[in-house]
């Protein structure tokens, strides 16, 4: 193999690129997100964009897409409708985390853990894969930056049905989203999407740094969920050594999340490795396809 | 006064009554959704199809519409805007809890709760008023049928993160979604409405009939929380002695989440009168209005 495109179709960007078999850049293209159960037509335009402008110097041997929001209804089958008729490439579609992680660990065996807007595990153990968290925010995404921003605003809530003086934390969340009482957080949190709650977060983290108690307890907290999240997939998978890579707005860059997040992780698997990823998960293509192929 | 129109704009169905000052009822017109924070345009339809149906046989003496979803923006002026023209009448907006609290406690002082999809205490003391919960899905809403029927979901969650066999409740509400895994899980839940995944709420209650011990702890805990709730606004509102009524179909139905919510009640005011309350909310409106005279 020659040339490959990977691309990582995430919830906020599109990022393709063309490699070679040494993972050396040959070429890259970014366009808005690639998730399909945000907007189809959107997450199509954008793919469509970025994979013709890497085709434009050539065909490649291979195009694997890491794509979010794969989880509801057969939407591989129809992205594959839209994206195959532009290349007769072999084109693999995996989800986000597994790019992500092929990435990160490459081919050994480890764990994953992303925690940005949303959050998830992913892990290897062999030709035995698996996943932890990843629920979204309806029904989990513990540790991620948008649970945290709303355990700070429901801080603001008790404190406004108890009917006592805001907190430090509550004052500058209000601040942050301009609202005055109840009426107004409610108005911010309603009418904004996924992204923009889950930015409060940063103000978490600026109050913890400043000596905010309640500010940090969230943010222990949150890294001692992705802890646990982490060491249960460990454990379902029978890893009995521990490589963990760590992604993510909220993982790479809260100082607390992280301190605890190692400490509960150190604390199942007192050898662990643990270690951030700087890697565009886009150059996980060249790994994810040596894979494929050797099972095919 | 004699003839006065009562609308309770909720957020399921909107129901607006025409009614002597007897509360007899001479006339009723049901429609769609009230919520204008749903839909604005559907809530306008539906208020505007009710109200004309009403001033049919002759102009009222007063309008008093009780509301869902006003907490965001300046809704109330858009709302004005378009419902004033039909009539000369002068027209009160307030809460649809405020209008419920009218019809169930009448002049007296007390707090009603409401659980149905959401959940929300409105409470007077003399001319003091208060409110507490009614913070919605994404922030508050605890012992609500939607917050019920997330805990149920989020059991089924770790069941399958921690690669255990899922428990009868799991079984149940995966069998009433139509899904055999977690993909089938997420989406159900992110491609229904707030009131199609509060309904799961109705399997929570069968199983803790039938013995189940999560189902009656989420369901125990709902009603220690709608109690919690209750007392706090009366404490806030300087209540020494306690009537309060409840409304909504958690509350109404589920024998669990009664008992709780009275044995938290009961514990801090011993001599709390509870009652369930029957009355369409429209019929506040009677009460209302003699309320806005006495202000005004």
């Amino acid at each position: 193999m020659g040339r490959i495109i990977g691309i990582d179709a995430g919830g906020t960007k599109t990022q393709a690129l063309v490699m070679d078999e040494q993972r050396n850049v040959l070429f890259e293209s970014v366009a808005g997100h690639g998730n399909p159960s945000v907007s189809f037509q959107q997450a199509m335009d954008h793919l469509t964009l970025v994979l013709k402008e890497c085709l434009h110097d050539g065909e490649a041997d291979a195009i694997v897409i890491g794509m979010a929001g794969l989880q509801s209804g057969p939407l591989e089958e129809r992205v594959k409708d839209v994206l195959a008729p532009l290349s007769p490439s072999p084109m693999w579609i995996i989800s986000d985390a597994e790019l992500a992680f092929d990435s990160a660990i490459g081919d050994d065996d480890g764990i994953l853990t992303i925690a940005g807007t949303g959050s998830i595990s992913h892990g290897r153990h062999g030709t035995m894969t698996g996943v932890s968290g990843g629920w979204g925010h309806l029904l989990g995404d513990e540790g991620s930056a948008y649970s945290i921003a709303i355990q700070a605003c429901q801080i603001i809530t008790t404190e406004i049905d108890r009917d006592v003086p805001l907190s430090p934390l509550s004052q500058a969340v209000m601040k942050e989203i301009g609202a005055v009482d109840g009426k107004g957080l409610k108005g911010f949190i309603y009418t904004s999407d996924k992204g923009e709650i889950a930015s409060l977060s940063k103000i978490v983290d600026a109050c913890a740094q400043d000596g905010d108690a309640s500010s940090r307890m969230i943010l222990q907290k949150a890294g001692a969920s992705l802890g646990m999240q982490t060491v249960e997939l460990a454990r379902n998978l029978s890893l009995s050594s521990l490589k963990v890579a760590i992604k993510g707005s909220v993982l790479e860059a809260s100082n607390a999340v992280q301190t605890s997040f190692k400490q509960v992780v150190s604390e199942a698997y007192p050898d662990a490795t643990i270690l951030l990823s700087p890697m565009s998960p886009a150059l996980g293509a060249v790994t994810t396809l040596t894979r494929m192929r050797r099972k095919h």
